[in-house]
């Protein structure tokens, strides 16, 4: 304890310190929240709300806004203060689907596994197709079949998808892999940098785009009535995708459904090999403008440190899902988990000294709009490095959206200060498989809207399970994926990091500043 | 060619010689036959025209009338004689479904992955109704439902069969099962008995099967307007069976879907939590009563030598499947590979000395009726053990009907002299991977019929690949899951054994009669 007024002391007088190798961790609270965490948990509760109950939480959709409405209630009902939903910008449409079904009638019956893609129109009731196949790799190639497709069933001859698994679909990471994770070094920058937007594959990538875009203009304008695309998936499960912009603005389409590979690939073979094949379809979307605002839902317990309680932690993840389920592990897993820590910490009736807050975004999936929007809101802005106030006060922002998986460590994202305290951080939870630190960064979530305005922004390493094989953007991310020991597994390991980020004498360290990034 | 003829004037002598170590396998018809099989198949190509253009060929249906007849015809066309249906005997009514359509609406809309159980009528048009959870283990449970399931949609309260596989779907079997299959010994009678049906186990599964059939009678006269059961399988795959009898004398039930594991148990979960959950459902289902006979397809090469052309050596598998899919694996696949196999030997020109016949059964699902019926009409029945002549003059049986896999062995089915025989007839397909005798018996196909009347019948070893897993009697067994490697390799073995054992001198050696089976 004194030891913690000293720094306290040596900080508020500016003056910086060696990093201790070993940090305090009480181990009393610590046990306190692996006590309620694991043993009185009331995780899959939570995650039952957000998907069975909330439906699909599509950005926009009335299913997003009933699992923010019930996640405002509960944190309020926690007792956290400030609980709202917090606009952080125009979104755009909001979308569902009100009626889905389609079927082979010719050969023979056979209703198909397909999926809406997201923000594309109905077909207006129940309509009957012959089905064309477009054989098309250019705009000139289109033209053969100018006048061909009014009230036709599209579907384009593509590969099959279909693949056998000899490998299971879910996996744990092994002891190698971690080991690998642990020993890595930084990245340069130049590897960091996925896609070089002047190389050979980046052209072809966008010319296959611009294509693809052509092809659906030219679908809609000869007024075929429904165009059926390969998902990606097999065995039942289909991987969706939207097929139309949710800007207000965003031109026509014609109706589209993701369909599964084996009823894809089916109607492809019958089709080229002469046989008549017609289809019926029965699609209802329902778009939605009267609130074309994006919405985050935020809520704290408020630090109780004259000094510190300016200081903030944050935690989170998005609470939006794709619309062919209820997202279960993208991403009401981390919404549930995030909840979890700070219901534990409630119940443990922890008064923390920084205050912290939760934030569950939405339109992760479009583009991390909820993040980014509440960061340039309340932080900075990337383009410009511009900062406001706010930015120096927050010690770290700890995030998860991998999945079901449990916590095995995290990614440092290139914050090597960072890496001995979390070590120390991490130590009691050794026997729960959480040891591992990487400097390596990862992406694809919202942490990466807080990195990019210099402010210390983490994803945790999580088990793939079956994030990449079954659930990721799928109809098969349902509650069923969700394995109850993981989850509360996280939210204990969270928790410890929230009460520990909250009580540190100092703030996380940080990275150097970001260069300004126009171009993203 | 000499001691061949020496042992023909000695088995025409009536003369026993004992067995030869190594069977005569001429090289040269090898040779010719994995050419053809291996670098000239057609197998894809029929599995095609059995599965995506017949469509599902559940027993009676117009499906497996299609592909009963294109068989017939491609048989034909491949120059076999005698190529017709051949009725087996009454089977009873046909079935299809005609539209299948089913959603919750209720708390939000999601269209479900369901399929109509066999032989279920329909919903005589679009219909929603409230669900009711049905908590129920006894008849006297059942009481405080009266007058309570009307117009309902009727779920049962039963467990998650929902299962993430950290193993993969599909696999071969390994050296180490092999050689524990080529080391099994005969089992003794007692052990082959599956099931004591005096035994409390099968007291206990008789119980609950009439208890299942009570709850449907109750549902039905209670005037249920749906009932939901939970599927076996996940991610999108649904196993199916009959949910009422296909005999003319059948009693009704109320419609009824099998529902895929993650749609029912979100049902489930969400009524038993006291949410209001409404359905609709459109299912149509067809009854075909014209013929209620049931159907084999059989085809012949006539034999050519003068004292062996009455002697029969046939091959066969069912092809008849569920109707959720198009019984790719289950078993268009067994039925290709066996048309394959003949038209390999017409290729090659190969004149038979005995008479090869093709049969594809039907009503194998149901209880391998097809293949008992024909064993009844042209063999003997096992009820009595009564024989025909005919029965005296089949040298062999063999069967495929274990999905894809391909060819690892044999089951002699307890036939130990049949062993060194195949085990010469293997020698040329060791690169293949074909190799393994075991002794063991294998059940649930139509080469038992032959079985239970002294006949020598085999099903061969096929490597499992995914059938157990996600295509036996589901909605993904459709020709995706076809390995064309695997059915030409079957193709040409099994080729190879119809030529080896319409050439051999002897027949292939029997088992002692099995005897009278009053109780089967």
């Amino acid at each position: 304890m004194k030891l913690k007024l000293l720094f306290s002391c040596l900080i508020s007088a500016g003056i910086s310190l060696p990093l201790f190798a070993q940090e305090t961790v009480d181990p009393a609270i610590i046990q306190k929240i692996r006590e309620e965490g694991l043993n009185h948990s009331k995780v899959m509760e939570t995650a039952f709300y957000l998907t069975d109950v909330a439906g699909p939480r599509l950005s926009g959709s009335p299913g997003l806004k009933r699992a923010q409405d019930w996640a405002v209630s509960q944190l309020k009902t926690w007792g956290l203060v400030n609980a709202k939903l917090e606009p952080w910008g125009k979104f755009g449409k909001g979308w569902e689907v009100q009626k889905n079904y389609a079927a082979i009638t010719l050969p023979y019956y056979h209703a198909i596994i397909a999926i809406p893609k997201a923000w594309t129109p109905g077909t207006n009731g129940l309509i009957k197709g012959d089905v064309i196949v477009v054989k098309a790799d250019s705009a000139i190639d289109l033209d053969k079949y100018k006048g061909k497709l009014q009230n036709k069933v599209v579907i384009f001859d593509v590969k099959p998808l279909v693949e056998r698994s000899f490998k299971s679909d879910a996996a744990r990471y092994t002891d190698e892999e971690l080991a690998e994770m642990a020993n890595a070094t930084e990245q340069p920058a130049a590897q960091r940098r996925a896609f070089d937007s002047n190389s050979p594959q980046f052209a072809a990538m966008r010319k296959a785009r611009a294509f693809q875009a052509a092809l659906r203009d030219f679908a809609y304008a000869e007024k075929a009535a429904l165009i059926l695309s390969q998902a990606r998936g097999t065995d039942g499960t289909v991987f969706t995708t939207n097929g139309a912009s949710y800007a207000d603005t965003a031109k026509a389409v014609a109706p589209e459904l993701e369909t599964s590979s084996e009823d894809y690939q089916r109607i492809l073979r019958l089709a080229n090999s002469g046989q008549k094949v017609q289809l019926e379809a029965d699609i209802k979307t329902q778009f939605l403008t009267n609130d074309m605002q994006g919405y985050d839902v935020v809520a704290e317990i408020p630090g109780t440190d004259k000094r510190l309680k300016e200081q903030v932690v944050m935690i989170g993840g998005h609470l939006d899902s794709w619309h062919a389920a209820t997202g279960a592990t993208d991403n009401a897993a981390g919404s549930a988990v995030m909840m979890e820590a700070i219901r534990i910490l409630k119940a443990i009736n922890f008064k923390p000294k920084r205050t912290i807050r939760i934030a569950l975004w939405s339109s992760e999936e479009q583009g991390l709009f909820g993040s980014r929007g509440y960061v340039l809101n309340h932080f900075g802005d990337p383009k410009t490095m511009e900062l406001k106030p706010e930015q120096a006060k927050l010690s770290a922002y700890y995030n998860l959206d991998n999945g079901t998986g449990k916590i095995r460590g995290i990614y440092l994202q290139g914050d090597s200060a960072a890496g001995p305290i979390f070590k120390s951080w991490l130590e009691p939870f050794k026997d729960l498989g959480a040891t591992t630190l990487t400097i390596r960064n990862t992406g694809g979530t919202d942490h990466l809207s807080f990195d990019a305005v210099g402010i210390p922004g983490f994803q945790f390493i999580q088990d793939p399970v079956d994030y990449g094989s079954r659930t990721h953007h799928s109809n098969q991310d349902t509650y069923d994926r969700l394995i109850e020991d993981d989850l509360k597994q996280a939210a204990t390991i969270i928790a410890s990091f929230v009460y520990n980020t909250s009580e540190r004498v100092q703030m996380i360290p940080r990275k150097a500043l970001p260069q300004p990034q126009p171009a993203r």
